[in-house]
């Protein structure tokens, strides 16, 4: 077991972890380690929302989730050498859940999927699903199963939803001036159409009174992936993976967290993945001046582990860029088309006896893998969406005799 | 080898066979041939330009393709028993290029991929690359290489980029009224939102004169996917896939065409695929009722075949709903997300000595994945874009030393 | 479609092609055609018994087999520079059956498997099933059903069982002695140890009277694989998989055949693939001195190609080097163990209503892997065989509720 | 974490542990717990030598380590309800090294494959290289790399060598009588045949006295595999696999250890696995008589799990039944052809710089596939020996330019 150079009681909150992680996207967060290139170590996590979602059947917890909170951040972890434009090497050696524990905190032996409310969060099909929904989910080594999604098993894809090195404050400040232009094209909209910096919640490591006021104020919302990274919730973050990231400030200042014990293509129900705390072991390394080197002026790049699930057998859904309720034609609208494919996938499984809401939680946690299948055939986007079809117990292919339909439960509802 | 129920003489043009294949959707375009459920049969295919590309090294018929002549289809086959609202179960026995013959014909041991003219069809990264150029790949097996791309070799996953059942008039009507209804929202647009009926260039199987001149009127282009399938470009449609197709006309009315050689996901350059005529084996079968039993109102379903080249090891490329350039933040937008992984890959691919349209050109055409991974994190959409390494004669992978950078020469360019 | 240079009329007997093939390896076999390092080519081939066996419902044809005729090969051609001690570099671009042909020949759309009789050929689990059985096979694309195996169908990992280089005299030489000398320890055994050389039904192209005579009397039986390659029998010779064959001759003089549809791993019946005629498309090259530059001094290397098909569920069974019936102990025999493994898996698929005969016939000829699992724990070896659930249209694991026996019909049995 | 029902201190042996495991197979060996069908548990496990070996330069301990005290099991674990006759299914929920310590036991960080001398265990190539040596292994994750083995780097097919039900009285004499009999053939050998029972090093949990000599004298050595299971040494005994184990007595009494943190097909060395202690978490269920439905007479059934480590490019040699250097032909012997597939591996592995010892630990350690090829061409069985590339940081292929030899540094040898 590697060194670990960010350790959590998974008891308490992160702001009373010794020391604190963070929440927010700021390059004055101090670090709270320095590591070596070439050296490997062990990163503790907590669940996302720093424990707020219980092992129980009621999503009222999901519903009156406080997203000031999050994401609850590890880190940040400062790599001797680095500099801006360098490409920080990191390797996922391993990861899991709370490794030897089992308790209350997501990632002591269970994990939660939610259906956030519209009006506190929402989702990708949110407008079909306004309300909020939870399953809870249980770990037996790789495999989960679910007591509100039975006749479902299958091994998990475990990643971390959400790593990233620090924004440089130049690089910072580009990315509040873009997305608060895009708010202003519509402030009202619920859900909104992104989160602008807030004091309310924000936490810093070891910075406190003005200092962190300051970071609430300008520090970026962990929600999107950017430049550094970020929430990317690619599920081939996994076990063996190895990913360039683009270094903005001195020593890189990796930090992440928001760990998934598995999660479909799209993470579609917003925390669509099965949600959880635990440990991330790395290797990093440099390739000084890769970004140049590499022609990498944005995003990281990432190569994918070798023990992903291998699944042979998938039911595809296909979705393609129009509004079939109001017959409306977008124009190469990839996340229409793919939309589409959920819900055809949704309106599928029903046939067999699952909720819509199951089905809805079903694919944002099982490894379903959605592909941009056509993007230049004018004017339809085509994506499809690829569940494969052992994580069933039952034969979920369309066969002469119909599906074979049965009582398949519910999830945990909002009262 | 099962009965061919559509044969096609490579060396002439698809309005010279007997009987002529089709390029619009029209319920009225007579059948050629009745299949009974259960049974197996063959048809050939034209590439779906019908011949207007050729192997040599100028691009310049890439640039003046003549657009309304596409997609040239082989069919309609009736299905016995078929009515609407059954799931036409098509499986795809086998497919490929011309067996046994060498010739100028697309297919007939070499294709090409062709990056389009903004002014003539454009293509994903078309406001990057306005030319046209191209590539000619020759086949060795199931294996490609290009005279315009040095340095790759790769497996290809063979499949029909288009092949759907007939609509009826009244779902007809409504893809022409929702798509000309984008189309006046921008009638100027070059290239344009979608193609509208058009009499030039209309070929309907047998039909002549007026019954001809009214499907050039009323039929709709085959340029996107629809309710029919159409053209999915699904580059997963490989031997042994199944198909379940939705009925819209008493026998379902099967056609299609527009094999490729092999497709990366996107299809980006617009015929990104390496395109060829050549020959599919079919088996059809019925689920009858199947859109009531198993929800389908929209598009099709499909299962994936098991002899997908296998490759193990990825370079990954991310991108994120913002134009960089312009620092401009689209709302959970997909298809911008894809664009820019897309665009990522290129820069890549340039720092080892190929030209952009090179790279361009390799990621239309080799079997590379496009994933969408998160559609939820306001306010971006994040794509994903994975690129197999073992096509590369070279190690593409980033090192500490660098891109080993080459003269990788140049594409078919236009004059 | 690359130049046939050795072609193929499928009505007609390897002795009347023009020029004919060959049946023995012997050096002084004159070269049908030449090629060059860097060429492509296709090589036809007859079924391996040179049309023996019938698609019909009977085993007759098996049992009463002239196994002198056999195998029947195309070649040799020469490679242009290819000098002993060179590694001749083979790539198998394509192979099938009988391109565009139906018809009474196997590979005319159908192969087939045999078990053949203790008295005549033998096989792996002779002792337990003495008799010849048959089993016909259709093909669909790359899939095979089987009317005497009904409930089974799978994707055929198409190979040729038998390709190799000449041995030059003295290699040949070492052959016949050390087989005479295995043959000498028991040389009445039925089925007999070894095969020495024999001038009945030799074939040796265009050899005639004491030249072919000579050939007879010295040319090694085709049957086992040796320091040339020859009768290999390794199902992942597959397209896109590369050999590396030991040239013992000048010019390398590469022949074969015995294409198989599929196989499993032993080919346990002795024609236990799916025997038949078809086509085989080669790339040629030379790694100058590659024997010595790559210490090989025996057999042949290989790489797999990237289009197998894709399994990821089996149900494996074990067997270890005990004769269980007289509680004998082997050391560390490999045999004996896989033995037990393929009896094991009789034993299971009979609980589901096959016979003996079929399942011996199925694990013969489906894509099972055959393992050596443990060879050092004295005093049991231990072997495995996988056997992929998804060829079953039944579900083959096992339950609680026990194995949901039927009607499985039987092969073609012997009058 | 699941229930732990054998804990381990891996500070101290196992006759030290509380309750202590045992080293034979004796139906007489009390249970050290009783869990109920459905579920789930955690066995702790020493390595199997209870930790003779080191983490040093030196092979002295593999050259002298004491057999007799081998393997150190956990267990046995009595099944509720479980009865002779049963079928016990035993799901590998996960597995792994010591978690969260580091140390200097074998499994706490590190691991080591061993080549045993031929006057004290021997192996497969025993002949070829009779004196000891050994390859340490540290753990990064579930990789592996060795300081003795440089340029290789792979993923651990993580897997216990060794579980099995205990066997019936009965069953135990008819083990002893055979391998007696086998012993009694050439009872002065070196190695022996096979392990007869014996007194010295014997522990049988808490029996002591009269008791655990009775055992000594009659209990069957854990070397081989056997119908209870027992030493398998399959390597896709992985995470998520299930076996399903015949019961032989009252309760099944599950018992077992031997982890390995990766092996090859055959464990070739002996102790060719990466050997270590640490953790297996189970589920268990019953089928009743469950032997008798499903034809289970003799050995195990298993499946193998859907996470072992992808690789899609493999280097592969070949062996036949031939003792090259005495041109002795065996018949159909898959031992000896294995052999040679191996030799010819090593010998391949030297003209890179290796040594022979290196390239045959690498060889028993690395996840490469053993395959029974043809065991019917009489008089040769073939076998082929599957090496994956990308377990190595240059490339393995054969090039015209010929292998990159470099100093590859050397194992651990015995002084």
């Amino acid at each position: 077991m590697p060194e670990v150079v960010f350790s959590v009681d998974q008891s308490r909150s992160m702001a009373d972890q010794s020391p604190p992680g963070h929440n927010r996207w700021h390059p004055d967060i101090p670090p709270v380690a320095t590591v070596r290139p070439g050296s490997e170590f062990r990163v503790e996590c907590r669940e996302w929302t720093d424990g707020q979602i219980g092992n129980n059947d009621s999503a009222n917890d999901v519903r009156d989730v406080d997203l000031h909170l999050a994401h609850m951040l590890s880190g940040p972890i400062a790599v001797e050498g680095a500099e801006p434009g360098d490409l920080l090497v990191v390797d996922i050696l391993d990861l899991g859940p709370v490794p030897q524990q089992v308790g209350d905190a997501p990632g002591q032996g269970w994990g939660y999927t939610g259906i956030f409310a519209k009006q506190n969060g929402g989702g990708f099909l949110t407008d079909y699903f306004p309300d909020a929904y939870k399953a809870i989910w249980d770990f037996h080594g790789q495999v989960a199963t679910s007591r509100h999604l039975p006749g479902v098993r299958f091994t998990g894809i475990t990643h971390p939803g959400l790593f990233g090195t620090a924004p440089s404050a130049e690089l910072l400040a580009k990315w509040n001036a873009r997305e608060q232009a895009l708010i202003d094209t519509d402030p009202e909209r619920i859900p909104p159409l992104a989160l602008p910096p807030v004091e309310r919640g924000v936490l810093a490591g070891t910075l406190e009174g003005d200092d962190l006021a300051r970071v609430g104020r300008e520090g970026a919302r962990t929600v999107p992936a950017r430049e550094n990274g970020g929430n990317h919730d690619i599920k081939n973050f996994s076990r063996g993976s190895r990913v360039f990231y683009p270094v903005h400030v001195p020593g890189a200042l990796l930090s992440g967290g928001d760990l998934h014990f598995s999660q479909g293509d799209g993470e579609i129900t917003f925390c669509g993945a099965i949600e959880m705390g635990g440990f991330i072991d790395f290797h990093v390394d440099l390739i000084k001046d890769g970004m140049s080197k590499y022609g990498v002026t944005t995003n990281p790049i990432f190569m994918p582990g070798n023990v992903e699930p291998r699944y042979s057998e998938f039911l595809s859904f296909i979705g393609v860029s129009v509004d079939h309720a109001g017959e409306r034609n977008y124009y190469l609208d990839a996340t229409v088309a793919y939309r589409n494919a959920c819900l055809n996938a949704v309106e599928y499984l029903k046939t067999f006896g699952y909720s819509g809401e199951q089905a809805y939680l079903l694919l944002g946690a099982a490894p379903i893998e959605g592909r941009v299948s056509g993007v230049v055939d004018i004017p339809n986007a085509c994506c499809s969406l690829y569940l494969p079809t052992a994580i069933f117990d039952f034969d979920i292919r369309p066969t002469a005799e119909g599906p074979r339909r049965a009582d398949r439960g519910q999830c945990a509802i909002s009262s």
